[in-house]
């Protein structure tokens, strides 16, 4: 493969052939390219972008980078979902649940959290005995068996993202669009789904700040995933304030048990019921504009919440979620920040609130740092209601109190309060549905 | 030095500080800085840019990244002369003794060929003893006793450039300016040069293929130049046929003895005057506008000649060029190419008579490859001269006779005959005199 020429393509805004991104990929994952050429390309990638062809050829090369789990014999349909990451989002631990216990084959890799966005892995980790190394032949098993497998990234599937990401990290390629969605949806056609449902989010405690970054990302994930094969649906979702009333790992698995058990009903149960609705329109098991009325029955009925017991239970978990004897790890210190004056709630920065967590050890400021399961933060009140001065707008749930003091601080400044009721945004900002095909 | 920031800083358009810049240039000298993040850094600056005060700063921490050649001693003006490349532009060997003969001091550090484009050091090296790894302290001392010294570039001098141009040869990150601009001022400034004369190639057969990018290259050397201390005028010359009548490297050498002999009195005489002309005014040896005869006159009374065995002595050779003794490699097989009609020449591409004598042999297609010093080309016609047909337009001198037949059809298609004279464009195309300064 001639690097020198690819790159020099890219950097001159030509077009490369399927073939020059396949070898490149080829490359990537087998060691044989420079990690300076790569890198140079990266950078080229980052400010001249890639053509939707060649973005389609990329993540075609990069799924086809190692194995592919081939799911046949599992019921249809075979579908996975995926969140662009923030703050709170606990969203895969409600949705998997209701989508198997309508008869979805889900087997899903998911990642840690870097930064102020979590990760589904760490999240299930804070549950004792949960695992999440599975092997792809466990999660092809455990899916047969319950509908819902679940694990970390495998270097056995799509290791050129592996390659590939390691190199973005370091070089300040990132921020790319070609290159998320690529990275993106190579995971997910590796792993074996034909239908897959994104959760773009955008706000302060998001990859994507703005409305117009986030859809410009919703466009190329369903272009793209369109051209390679895959059917999508789309939400873009507000991340301007935390997802649901907690953010820290076990806090937000224990929310996520709350929303299945009908204890929670706010604005992240309505984006689960959206996104599981949604998902169930794409994989054909309800008629269109039913998809999120089924979505709260399946909640409703319990079901969902007995999907969500025989899949930690598949996975290591000892103790049923609806047992006394189910517990998980708790923060010993505590501190409530109040309202310090009578107003309505306008703002509670997803990004502060995020980088409040990170402090408190809850999530990572660099790759490989230790995750404490139990601090966070437990949001009491969502922007747009009146609070009266002194009445907590949330409680910090940190390891020993002398962490508390300087938090307390930074938790303040993300609040506003102010005399007029703010407008606030719902929590479904956009949706994207794929157009039928033949 | 945190590269990731430096990265994103380009990356998204703004400016680093000097300390920054510093900090870069050293990690990539003392090898600390990742080879990927450095290629990814270089792919930034060649696609988002440099401002003019980065530039500036670019360029000093690389002349400091290693020794600088300090000339205190010496007669000033210490001046240095330097070009971007061409086929067949053997200036240097014209221009040096004059400016020598005229009581300048020269310390100059030149390069190999690579492609279409000749290098100063192959071209001396085809004349038997010459030498041309003279240590720094060598060089000093050689241009105390005659003002000219001259060598290939020596990694103590400018380290920084080696590092950096070794990895934007592999990563499509040659053709910035910025980066063109620094690698050359920084390696003028660490050898000690005061004031600098450029002759920027403008044409197919060099690296500026266009007025326009030849221009951007020339302002940004002058004002570069001037912000990191040096005294600088500028000329661009057509490239579009080659430099003069031979193309080659021991030819070119023949060719410039011819000149400083008053055998020769073409285009090539010309710029020479030209460029030596604006380095004497530059230099302050004579008043404005009288350079260029000056530079003449040097040539006809043979002072120059004499400064150039002088100079060819000092450094390993032991015959006089105007001994009938001295001798330059010859190659055996010649064939000469003739006017396929009667009509005006209209064009000897430059590009193509430059790849022919990279097929020759006298030129490299990749580093490292040896260089053949007697083949090469010798134009007897040059563009805008009527000829009949059948008369010579050149004379190709191969290795062997098998190499001509291919040869001379791509000599062949170098050429244009047409019935109308053509419009020849001056071999002077701009000339940029540096402004007084206080």
């Amino acid at each position: 493969v001639n690097l020198a020429d690819i790159i020099a393509t890219t950097r001159d805004r030509r077009a490369l052939t399927s073939l020059q991104i396949q070898r490149l990929v080829t490359a990537a994952t087998d060691g044989t390219a420079a990690d300076y050429q790569l890198a140079a390309w990266l950078m080229a990638v980052v400010l001249n972008g890639l053509s939707d062809q060649e973005t389609t050829a990329l993540t075609l090369a990069m799924a086809n980078s190692g194995e592919r789990l081939d799911l046949a014999g599992l019921p249809k349909p075979w579908l996975d979902k995926h969140s662009t990451g923030g703050v709170g989002d606990k969203t895969t631990l409600v949705v998997l649940p209701i989508l198997a216990a309508c008869g979805m084959t889900i087997v899903k890799m998911s990642g840690r959290g870097l930064g102020i966005t979590g990760g589904t892995i760490d999240k299930l980790e804070s549950i004792p005995g949960f695992r999440t190394d599975l092997t792809p032949e466990e999660m092809k098993d455990q899916a047969e068996r319950i509908g819902i497998a679940l694990s970390g990234q495998t270097p056995r599937l799509a290791p050129a993202d592996k390659a590939l990401y390691a190199l973005r990290d370091v070089t300040g390629t990132v921020q790319s669009i070609p290159l998320i969605v690529s990275s993106i949806l190579s995971k997910k056609i590796a792993g074996g789904a034909e239908k897959v449902v994104f959760d773009v989010k955008c706000g302060s405690g998001a990859f994507m700040k703005s409305h117009d970054d986030a859809r410009a990302l919703a466009n190329s994930l369903m272009t793209i995933g369109a051209e390679a094969g895959l059917q999508v649906a789309c939400l873009i979702t507000d991340m301007q304030q935390p997802l649901g009333r907690a953010v820290g790992n076990a806090l937000e698995v224990q929310e996520a048990i709350d929303v299945l058990s009908g204890k929670e009903r706010g604005r992240f149960r309505k984006l689960c019921e959206q996104l599981a609705g949604l998902a169930l329109e794409l994989g054909g098991k309800v008629e269109k504009g039913l998809g999120k009325q089924h979505a709260a029955n399946c909640i409703d009925d319990g079901s969902a919440l007995l999907k969500l017991d025989q899949w930690f239970q598949a996975q290591g978990v000892h103790v049923s979620v609806v047992d006394p004897q189910f517990s998980l790890p708790r923060a010993p210190a505590k501190q409530e920040v109040l309202a310090t004056a009578r107003g309505f709630v306008s703002a509670i920065d997803a990004e502060q609130i995020g980088s409040l967590v990170v402090e408190l050890g809850g999530g990572r400021k660099t790759k490989g740092d230790a995750v404490d399961p139990a601090v966070g933060v437990v949001l009491h009140k969502e922007v747009g209601v009146l609070v009266e001065k002194g009445e907590p707008i949330l409680t910090i749930h940190a390891r020993k109190d002398e962490d508390l003091i300087p938090l307390t601080d930074q938790a303040d400044r993300a609040i506003r309060i102010s005399s007029n009721a703010p407008a606030v945004p719902d929590v479904i900002k956009e949706v994207f549905k794929s157009q039928p095909r033949d």
